[in-house]
């Protein structure tokens, strides 16, 4: 049984605890830090049974605390990694591990050192959908990948506050995407081309970050890519991939709460996909503690490992400087 | 926090003492008992903490426990059904409660003496897909219920040994499918014609048994039902119904592991069905006992009671009559 | 190139009109007789080029006519298929041949002196759907038949006038089902039984008839069929057929003008089936022209002959005696 | 009813003849033209009762014909234009009207001078399903265009032959593409870029040619859109569209030739898309040109103009510079 502590009180802090503590076997949730309780997550640690803490340190310092997860803000997600290493510490580290390619090294280098485990979460990696789609390209059924299509637009904007601090749609969301590129493929990016747009809300676009793109790429082993992002879908989370290959196709849709067709005068009508990404994925939450645990358990490499956690954020970087100047970016023209 | 015993570690006494333990919130599993452990069911109690007992009188005993889970063979349902009234327990009883209408009515009187809550195991009324359909039902989406079509598969049939103690496919695996009827048109069934056939192995015919059938109804209200029957669909579980009312029609489909479709030259291959009851009724049976538990916790009615219990075990010993007798039979010919 | 007289310029003598014209290659319409012409319909055959009689003994009395089109009312059908036979012509009639078996007997008998050839009109043997369903069957990709399922409702009620001269719902509407039960199967049905009930208008009770039943059946290799059919679904012509067998099962859905499927806040709304028989079977009508000119043209056998049309009777005398008498039928008992 | 003679009797030529002669109302082919004709076209010919000429000069000598449609090589689409022009022949073309923009030019100048119709072959616009998606972006059903997206893809290379004078992927496949973006939107595009690659065939590329693309655009109203084109599906034509917007989504799939779906033991299996486009676009072959004719008999105007097989190649200019040039580039960046 392994001993986790969670840094970050947060909506990803509580999804954690929350799917630890009824959907993860061998791990337990031994503390919860954050720095700034609300009477709310106060209670809501309270019921799940938690011992909570204001300062994380108090959990790094906590001998029989095996791992933590770091669920806080972005900009301390490096420093308390590096700290989190240094104490011992098997780290989780929520996405992105930092918007600072020099912080990312530093945390790769302090790595380096141990033989610590440090996965990065990327969760739609453990997604029922997803893994078929890579199970059907790993298995050699759709033949040598040619055309991978990614469409994630999210059910609507964020408020204009989080957009300023996101980072930018790249490194915010579409980070998951550039993960998902990488993991349907097994390939790296080489080449990357944004056509994006302000077209949900005009504040986004004076916030100085767009809110419509598609995104193509070219990948190391030849294939081509292409992504479609909005931050508003009407109908809901829109979360569908496909892989065309040599020898076939694969592709996955939406969920949805149930599979019921209702047939009336109106139409055949069914239901709209999950809301967002708490309904989405609430499984693969689980699943990528889970593995995590188990890595640490029978020491076996993490699933989703620190460079897998940079090449997204190369990759973010790149788009980023291809929307500036418009014109296709190597992602080897980002320096790290 | 409710405290409860299971009665029975079999199969389904597994999947309640699991799903009770990581998927119900306001209860735990105080003690299992079993006359008849295996060294692979003790050690799967040992894994998930739980005490175990030979004799489940000793569950019967314990004051601490508010409420027990009957899971033990069908012909124990009604006699520890009474003993746990008797001792003060709450009861949530595998279907059927009994296959000798005497002693159901032995049960509901025991019970009628009591503020005991007593729930009947129909964890289908508790499945995303038939709750969106009786949802469109009683919404009024499709007006009134004039067709109700239920397809009710089995992946492949139960040993022969099995059938010969079931009880027959009416009262072993068409029940469900009769209470399913009950459940999203909100009233009782009037008479019943069973088309039955021995297709999938003649030694279920040999037994007495079929093994395929079409099973017209009348409701009271009004409408007509039909059940269509398997012991073996290779394809794998098929589990979907139909409601068809003056405004529309309200339909589900399978659940499958993931939406991926994959297109090769052989052609475009969706995933079949999950496998059976256990992968596509899990997160069922977790809201049944959770269902159960807040009606012992708030002091309300529970979502299945011991009169469904009895209405499904009437239907299907009319559809044993019809068989028999080659004749539409009304349910109130059944002497109760 | 096969020259028509089409007997009958109702809705069902235009179809046919219009479908050999533009999509029949080897035939065309000689001419066209009706009784009773109104302004339209005689405007319609102008359009067509068709020449037109009053009375259909012009066209029987023309050697230059191969074969003659029996679309006139169905108490007409028998009299004029015999004096069609006797004036040596090739016949293809609509459905009901006749609701008297005298009639149909005397028919047969007419048409056992002589070579020609002899069509009866249901239309959905060649349907691109149904089509699919048998080859699956023949093929043998879902091995031996078990059970069969037809879904046949009509987007509308008929007038009560219609329906009063309609020989009733069995002999109208679902004679089309019951053919298509031998035809997907290549079984003949040897006991049926209905349960109906009037839920959609009270007046076609007061009529005698039926509006809403599902109808089951044994077949004589051994299935179960069941059939259900409204008269009115307020979402369109719901056309659907399954068949399960011992290797799988094989199903067809509605046809839709369209794949559009838009996605709003309302929902995932596909299109409604296409509305009614002459949208959803237009193409049928011609291949069933197609394929009666070929066994003609090259003297090989009709796809649905005077037998097919006598056992779809048959069978629906025998579904009219099973509702009446409250019980299953044999379709022996009805005396031929 | 309008005399059409058509010019140049290879695969297209026959596709029109056929479908005019069988599903156009209006219009019949008073003579074909071709200058090599091979034993099978003549044998064609012959059977639909054709006329036929060796020199095209007959058709546009013949003062009976009104209109002529240019189904011969695409080098020969304006000078023929040209002359039919001048002959007083309302002009059906097929895509592209020139390679050459100064042949298309001429073409615009000569047509100015008359009042005679000129219809460009960009059949996909008459076909049922994109018809579907452009009524539910112009009825407003899913708000302002902000992501149009089209995937297009063959079943298989053309011949090697054929790619090396086909004018590259962009003139000879994509141009569909490109009109149909320009066609579900009703607007122009401002820029494209290119993301091109050799997967299919490496002759292909040897050809100077690519066989595999993600095209992305931006458009004048302010959406972005992306085409994505294979020469080789091997799971056969696959032919979407999704218009996402500001109000929802509207998506179409492929068509089959039956909407049979087979449950084995290997999956739920559908069927593959209908072939190639004489099966899948058979229908809009017909309906181009009935609207052709009606335009004509009605004067009214054409449904794709000339300026629209103008803009189809502009763009399909820019995406083959864009390649070249690996960078973004407008459209205006083409002379005209």
């Amino acid at each position: 049984m392994l001993n986790i502590g969670i840094i970050g009180a947060g909506r990803i802090g509580k999804v954690h605890g929350q799917s630890i503590k009824f959907h993860v076997k061998n791990a337990q949730v031994a503390a919860i830090a954050d720095s700034f309780w609300t009477e709310e997550s106060r209670q809501w640690a309270k019921e799940m049974g938690f011992t909570t803490y204001d300062d994380y340190h108090k959990i790094l310092e906590d001998a029989s605390i095996d791992a933590v997860m770091i669920c806080s803000s972005t900009q301390t997600h490096a420093p308390i990694s590096i700290e989190a290493i240094r104490a011992g510490k098997h780290v989780f580290c929520e996405k992105p591990v930092s918007k600072d390619l020099g912080e990312i090294k530093a945390v790769m280098q302090e790595l380096e050192k141990t033989n610590l485990k440090y996965q990065v979460g990327f969760n739609r990696r453990f997604d029922h959908n997803f893994r078929a789609v890579r199970e059907a390209v790993t298995s050699g059924k759709i033949g040598d990948p040619q055309i991978v299509k990614i469409t994630s637009r999210d059910p609507d904007a964020p408020p204009i506050e989080y957009v300023k601090v996101s980072g930018g749609i790249f490194l915010d969301m579409t980070i998951h995407d550039f993960d998902m590129v990488r993991y349907l493929t097994g390939s790296d990016v080489e080449e990357i081309y944004v056509n994006g747009a302000v077209l949900v809300d005009p504040r986004i676009g004076e916030a100085g970050d767009i809110d419509t793109a598609i995104i193509t790429m070219k990948l190391k082993n030849g294939a081509l890519a292409v992504i479609d992002n909005s931050r508003k879908a009407v109908y809901g989370y829109d979360q569908r991939a496909e892989v065309f290959g040599s020898n076939g196709q694969v592709a996955v849709s939406n969920d949805t709460q149930s599979s019921a067709v209702i047939s009336t005068t109106d139409g055949i009508i069914g239901e709209k996909p999950l809301y967002f990404f708490l309904e989405r994925y609430m499984e693969s939450f689980a699943r990528e503690v889970s593995e995590f645990t188990e890595a640490i358990l029978n020491d076996t490499p993490v699933p989703v490992t620190v460079v897998d956690g940079l090449q997204a954020v190369l990759i973010g970087m790149a788009a980023g400087k291809s929307f500036k100047e418009h014109r296709p970016v190597k992602v080897s023209e980002i320096q790290f």
